[in-house]
């Protein structure tokens, strides 16, 4: 155990600000020290790894397109709190430039530079009919649950 | 090690449709590589475990009855997402099928199947003025924390 | 192995009552079998271990005064479920009472007289212009990622 590299996985359902800052704070920190971080985007999580094209409609088919348009990408995430309205992510990140703290981009960019590994889930790009060609290019490979566990296997995992 | 299976837990919390399709990949997709799966449902958790008489009044008392109508069944979940209204479970289910993808129903169905084990959480139960009788014949057990932990001990446990 | 102590780590992210009774309940509950518990609040998890002065202005800044009074305290709390509305926490809280269940309060104090040990996110503190004199005495030490992967390692670490 002591000459293995400890490990951190985190299933990033959830496409809220919040969640997404809490869960890239937690991938780049591990990086930090030396972790091994995979991060698998499924569902609304696929958000925060999409091109960064605006409010866009993507995917195949009208119900795609539908989801494609509510889900948007990184930069018109909601909080998970409903009570704050579409103000509060620019509130937050403001918060966040104020005082000092890095951003969720920045996050993302320090996750990626100390070599947190991106994967999406197969089933979540089916239904929602999104392809490789819809995330940035970090996300290297598409995988199943199966393939997951096993990359994810003896080390810590968090459904955020 | 190498000889003792494999074990994935899960506090199955929410009540959210797209949580619930999320907890029954991993539930199903862990069984079909041989893992031993424990799903131990508490609170909104339990809708999915209900037995199916449409949204009815169940258990005992006033509130009860409340939170009863309030969570309904597997039938009537909600998305997690507070923008989609009520449209949506029916939606994603309908890209679902469009895709041939396994419904939240296939993927409850393939769990069992697999040999997923269900577990419904004592507290929750005690609170919502829920019995056993109240759920479906594969929830066989109703466990405290205690009893849960010594169960996923050794193995991943995630909190959905 | 045998001889050591199992571990609970909980990441408690969540401000809403129903999760905080999960993850008290899951933090006592493990504490009183022998575990090892720590929890780490961040972001609206700290709601639940701020001193009781009421939905009241904290912090420094304007925006951190803001979420301040969105955030309120353990008292204002709300229910993860959006169709509740306020009534909830306190219809909830009633039921528990009602049933001879221990209350969210009770939680919390169980929790402390069992050992289970709490910490503060300090990022989370910096964007939400919080000092650890907010909290209630029980928070002895604010955490970095980095600390509180090592605090967690070798046990099970949840996010809630």
């Amino acid at each position: 155990m002591a000459d293995k590299k400890k490990k951190l996985s985190l299933i990033v359902f959830s496409g809220d600000f919040d969640k997404l800052v809490a869960a890239f704070t937690l991938a780049s920190g591990a990086a930090a020290v030396n972790y091994e971080v995979n991060l698998f985007f499924t569902f609304w999580g696929l958000n925060a790894v999409k091109k960064a094209k605006g409010r866009r409609f993507t995917g195949k088919g009208f119900l795609a397109r539908v989801f494609g348009f509510l889900m948007g990408g990184r930069k018109n995430v909601p909080l998970s709190r409903m009570n704050f309205g579409g103000m509060s992510p620019r509130l937050m990140t403001g918060m966040m430039k104020k005082r000092n703290v890095a951003t969720l981009n920045e996050l993302v960019e320090a996750s990626i530079a100390l070599g947190a590994k991106f994967y999406a889930c197969e089933m979540s790009m089916v239904i929602l009919g999104l392809t490789l060609d819809d995330f940035i290019p970090e996300v290297k490979e598409v995988l199943g649950v199966a393939k997951f566990l096993e990359i994810s296997q003896d080390g810590e995992t968090l459904f955020i």
